[in-house]
């Protein structure tokens, strides 16, 4: 199973719409935040990092799918929780759950392609390496 | 059969990430944008003035499943075709496919609840009004 | 002399450009972000709850310079500290100061007026209340 | 005199706030895009290109003076008059006026400076090169 993170947003009044909620396409900016950081905390290097590697990886998204619940508004605090679903060779599947305390206001599912770049410049993708599915999972299930 | 619309959008540098392509929550920022502006098209008044409707409907997002086939990046022109791919009950499913010329960028299935307001003021769905599917309507298919 | 409030903020991967910067407007976001939480912060309601008094305060925004020291990019923590410059009559400045750790980033100086909203809907200019520079003065300056 | 370029935008619902209003950061957006918008008009190359020449240009924001007249809303169509207002050296003024029909909705002074890369990667500025001057230069002035 994988490691679950936590990334924390403060709801900002130019956050929401004339209706005074959010904006729904900042929820998938915050779920792409959240997907960032997930891998940041699993103690992988940021993207910057991943594009200087010989055959840098990527992880383009292929496909989301999204429901919202409940409506969210400026001032509130709100809780995304990301694991990783499923890893299916070439690609894997997050999944980020919004939270206003006990209340789910959207949940989606990300998959991702893993890429790398090749010598003419185009992207392959490649199966999950170890080293990243390692650090994805969680340590109670690494432990014996 | 619904109408189908066509909304252009021209890529900005800002709409960019750092891997120099449009960071994906733009798309349903489009697609959003592609949404409005098919009730308009379809001669349906804008989102204000259903507000102040004795009842007023509105459409909040349910659902959407989005696909990312290939990237665009800043200097591109795309547009976003968009109908409406099925009336069922108290929703409707919107249909977004934004391209490059030929190329299919990424497309989105969205699905809507129509509310009113009741008179404590929460929404509660209903049966989509028969004005709003009419107005939605091909002249083609409408026509024998 | 006003409260200093500090208000952070985490880049992230979709808040910069194909530079691979913050691309610029997002600091205007965050400053806007910061301006909000510094009311919140000297204990005076949000904006929502202003819009229901009957002659609703709002603080529109009149003119604002921004100047630029350095780039900033994604993974780093910034903070905003944010001040009243000045109460002039009818406007107030206030002041934000970008920094990642010792450096500055960009400062930008707002000019709000304070408006009600008259019968006719209409916005008008007002002297600031006394309530609100109260609420924003710091507890040292206040305290003899 | 320099060239004067039109950019449109369609205010879009998701671009306003809860006030009903255009959230003031989108003018930022917009005069970024229309002043990329203005070298395209002026014959220069793309961004992209600049970054793939030896000693490649770019013109990195120093400071920016906006003041806002009147506000907008979704639906509506605006224009973004652009233009030079001076080469000093290494830097340059452009001014965007965003207008709704005759009406100054807001108006902007960004100060740029002119790059090129170094061998150690930082950037230096650098004399405006005369075929950039040129290039924005209106033909009528250029004429005799």
């Amino acid at each position: 199973m994988s490691k679950e993170t936590v990334y924390r947003i403060d709801v900002q009044f130019g956050d929401c719409d004339p209706a005074g909620i959010v904006f729904f396409p900042n929820f998938s900016r915050w779920m792409d935040a959240a997907s960032h950081d997930y891998f940041i905390q699993c103690g992988l290097p940021p993207w910057r990092e991943m594009q200087t590697l010989p055959h840098c990886i990527g992880a383009p998204l292929l496909e989301v799918h999204t429901r919202f619940h409940t409506s969210a508004t400026y001032g509130e605090s709100l809780v995304v929780h990301t694991r990783v679903e499923e890893w299916r060779g070439k690609v894997f599947i997050q999944s980020h759950r919004i939270m206003r305390n006990d209340t789910l206001i959207c949940e989606g599912r990300a998959t991702h392609a893993l890429c790398v770049k090749q010598d003419d410049g185009r992207l392959k993708a490649v199966p999950v390496p170890e080293f990243v599915r390692a650090a994805c999972e969680s340590v109670e299930n690494v432990a014996y």
